[in-house]
């Protein structure tokens, strides 16, 4: 089993909620959309996705939280821009806008999940362990599945042995390293944008 | 929770596998998708989420059973053609055609299952107990977060007390009577057939 | 500019309309879409497509004519199961049962028309002149925009010279023949079932 | 009949095209499609039928321009976030971006057109007058079928007598008076952006 601890949460911002923090939610299973406004299959299948979760599963069992980690044109995904997305596409559910780091475009909570683009769905289980992280789309059945099966889960002791996510972040540098103009075309495809 | 133990499939033929039995499935979550050949919302919505649990899920965890329940027009809906019917839709699941009775149009497992039309879901989890019996549409996140909470159920023991189903198929004599052909126009809504 | 005078509808029987004769809906566009109800792709697409036509267009303007041509599996694809799946699918353009011939699976206007397998949409204008035969699926875009052409054409004046049609039947003779049951698994794909 | 000529495009810039005049197009069917970037309805369906009427017509026959008309949110649907949708969506068809206007949310051509909001649907025929001017959804077929019309007509005559638009932008001082941030939230449903 992966034993990941999964990172906080860094956001410059949150829509529809107040800060909400992984460690708070020990106890429940969270799913967490990572997408950008401008990503064609975001906006097709994960964000209806996103919603679907929300509204299924009640909020003391699931939580779901929207993650905008905006890795590429960040001078027009801005935090101005997104709250007109989320407001013309009805969005009701948490969204963080994931928090950029001075050197490197990937966004500091994406790095610190090595998420390899967008949308991207994390499932985190009551324990707070990460044990999904999946770039591109899952059907709505697979999501289903694995979510039903956490929620069988009984929470972990408090001291229950995990490994400690704290290289997960220094893991990012490769991936952004790609993160070129010269590949900028190839990018997002029908499935996913990739970094 | 639902305590009933599901009743046995009375088959009057199998496609695509050789007899199999509710009891001998004891240990694996069961799905019975019971539908009609001309049923629209069957082809529609039922049979491809039946194709797709059959898809997603090994057969040592998951079985699917597709259940013909002929409850109205048995002379087009023929053995014969539900042959045709499998072949022409490359439906590639066990299939079961359910025993017609002497008396009155309600097969022999539709009666015993009380189920109210087609299309109808019926999960059965690992110690034989209907969990789910819903006639209608149910999206595939729903199903999978069901199948995936029966999949982390333990099997209960041999000797778990569980309610008789002796008097289920009793109870069908009333839907049965509703089947007459001044409702025949009603029957079949976009989202299914009804007794 | 194909000049074939569109052949009779052989019919056996009608639903939802007294019989229609091509010669007798001059003047008008016709749109004949054959089918069989056990085709996946008649059921997903042409008869959706069928529908569309039918209320998009004004009867005076545009006829559609549904054409049940059962080239394989006549027994099951009987008169009697057309009834049942004309009444499920709620259908409510006129319908002819394409006539059977005693030697040979294809029937009579079938032939006639040369029509490759099912779905397939023919487009007769209102001189009488087949513009579009062809079997699989055509978008909707298309279909509109082709009988937007065709309204707009003014009818040929009675006298004007066409091509007989008294050749079309013969040639169906060939594609009689590639209809063995060795083929059987390979005649209906996402596409179309074809003969 | 419509005849009021269209007016110009009045475009800040152009994509995927060098600057187009409805002027130089006389002879051909132009088809204007008006959206905006962050407009629900525009992504999911009125720029797929953009591209499906530049995918089916030659361009010497049908001239496909898209107009990102913004009347709200003007901050956020910039040029240059323009471009980066533009890429994402790989949207192929000539695209002009409409120019504002010193006072007033609506920009020149919406205004000189009377469009009531995104997505609108202009068809324009061979000889340069309005024949369709649509707000909100419009299925393929219809779109086909009126295209497919148009084509058939031959262009007019230099001179003929044709209303001229000049009045048109003067009616639009309403609907910009209508603009303000209390209707914001009701603007956006799932056919259409309003004004």
């Amino acid at each position: 089993m992966n034993t990941i601890i999964a990172p906080e949460i860094y956001a410059q911002q949150w829509h529809n909620s107040d800060p909400l923090s992984i460690a708070s939610l020990r106890g429940k299973v969270v799913a967490v959309h990572a997408f950008q406004m401008l990503c064609p299959s975001c906006i097709s299948h994960g964000l209806p996705q996103a919603s679907a979760i929300h509204e299924l599963y009640a909020s003391d069992q699931v939580q779901v939280i929207g993650l905008h980690s905006v890795f590429e044109h960040h001078s027009v995904m801005t935090p101005e821009a997104l709250k007109v997305f989320i407001h013309e596409y009805r969005l009701g559910f948490p969204i963080a806008i994931d928090q950029p780091v001075e050197h490197g475009p990937i966004p500091k909570t994406m790095a610190a999940y090595q998420l390899q683009g967008t949308p991207s769905l994390v499932l985190i289980d009551r324990a707070g362990r990460i044990r999904l992280n999946h770039t591109g789309r899952v059907n709505d059945m697979q999501v289903g599945n694995a979510i039903g099966q956490l929620l069988k889960e009984a929470p972990v002791a408090e001291d229950a042995p995990v490994q400690k996510a704290a290289s997960a972040p220094a893991a990012t540098h490769a991936p952004s390293e790609k993160n070129t103009d010269s590949k900028k075309s190839e990018r997002c495809n029908s499935d996913h944008c990739s970094i």
